[in-house]
C-alpha cells in the first residue's frame, strides 16, 4: 500500500509488527492519533520506552518488577512462611484475582520438558531451594499446569522439597466450578473422583 | 485488573486508548513487546513521535506531507493541468491503488453540509479557486462520496468553477463491477440508466 507519507509508512510499519495487529489497523491507529492531541502520542511512547528500559526482574522471586524487589517480595503485608510456585509472571495475576493468596510467589520461567530440552537446571529451581533453606517457608504450593511438563516438574520439585522437610502442596484438580458432569472430561473426571473429599 | 507493576500497568493504559485494543489485547501487546529486542520498543516509539511531530498538511492541496509539499504536488512528473478534488486523503490512496490516475489532488477536508453546520467557507474551497485561476489547470475531477452531502459539495464547486471556464468531472456512477443487475439497488440503476455509454 501506498501511504505518500514517509513518516505515516513508517509508524504503520512499526506499529503493524505488534501482534493481532495488521497493516489496516496499524493505519486506523496512525489516523487516530493524528486526530488526537499530540501529548497521547507522546504518553504512550514514553511509556513503551519506560517500560522496556526499566523493567527487571525481581531478585527474590523471579517475577516482573520495578524494582530489584517485585510488588510482592517487598509489601510487608503480605504472609512470608508460603510460597506459591507458578511457570510464568502472568500466572500470578490470575492466583490474585481470586483474592485468596496472601503469601510470596516464585516465577520458574518455565517448566521441565527432555523432549524441549528443558531440564532443571534451565528453569529457577536452585532459588527457591534456597529460599525454602533460609528457613522461615513452612508451604510451596505448586499451581502449575495441568499438563505432562506441569506434572514433571511438579514431581520433580517435590522430591527435592521434601529433603528440606517442607509442607509441599498443589492445586487441587476436579471438575471446574459450573460444569457438567456429562461434559466433563475422563481424565479429569477420573482425579476427581480420586480425590473426592468429605462432605 | 491487578499488573503488580506500575510500568506494565501504564503501558497497558496507553496502549488501551488506541482504537480497537482493549486492555487485554494491550497486555499482550506489552508481553510481546518484553520478549523482543529493546531495539523495537524503541523504533516504535520513534516512529510514534517522528510522526506526530512532524507531520503537516501541504500548502498547495492540503494532503498529509512530510515538509512543506507533500508527495504529489513535490513530484515533477505528474500532470499538473488536472486536479483530482477528495474529501479526505485517505481517499487519495483509494485513488492511488487504481494507477489510473497520474494528476495533481485537492483534499477538502470535509464535505458541504448545512445539517451539521458545515458551510463552504468551512472546507478547503478558496485554495481549490485559487489554484485553478492561476491558468495552468484545465480539469478538475470532483471525486466525492456519492451521498447528499457529496452531491451538494459537487453542485456548489461545479457553479464556482464553471465561472473559470475550467472542465469540470466527476466519478461516473453505475453498476459497481462484479454485481449482479438482481441486486443493484434502484438509485444506482437510475443513474447508470441516464448516464449510459455507446457501445
Amino acid at each position: 500500500m501506498h501511504y505518500s507519507s514517509k513518516l505515516i509508512e513508517r509508524a504503520v510499519e512499526e506499529i503493524a509488527k505488534l501482534p493481532g495487529i495488521g497493516k489496516k489497523s496499524a493505519l486506523r491507529i496512525v489516523l487516530h492519533l493524528l486526530k488526537q492531541d499530540p501529548k497521547q502520542s507522546h504518553q504512550l511512547a514514553e511509556a513503551l520506552i519506560q517500560l522496556r528500559d526499566n523493567i527487571q526482574y525481581c531478585r527474590e522471586c523471579h517475577n516482573i518488577a520495578d524494582e530489584a524487589l517485585c510488588y510482592f517480595c517487598k509489601d510487608t503485608r503480605r504472609r512470608r512462611d508460603i510460597i506459591c510456585v507458578v511457570e510464568h509472571f502472568k500466572d500470578i495475576a490470575a492466583i490474585e484475582r481470586t483474592g485468596h493468596y496472601h503469601g510470596l510467589y516464585h516465577v520458574l520461567g518455565g517448566l521441565i520438558s527432555p523432549i524441549d530440552g528443558v531440564g532443571p537446571q534451565d528453569i529457577h529451581i536452585e532459588s527457591l531451594l534456597q529460599r525454602v533453606r533460609q528457613g522461615e517457608v513452612t508451604e510451596v504450593i505448586l499451581a502449575l499446569s495441568s499438563t505432562m511438563e506441569g506434572d514433571t516438574t511438579a514431581f520433580y520439585l517435590t522430591k527435592r522439597l521434601k529433603e528440606q522437610q517442607v509442607k509441599v502442596t498443589a492445586l487441587a484438580r476436579g471438575v471446574p466450578i459450573g460444569s457438567e458432569l456429562e461434559f466433563t472430561d475422563e481424565l479429569t473426571l477420573t482425579r476427581s473422583l480420586l480425590g473426592r473429599t468429605e462432605f
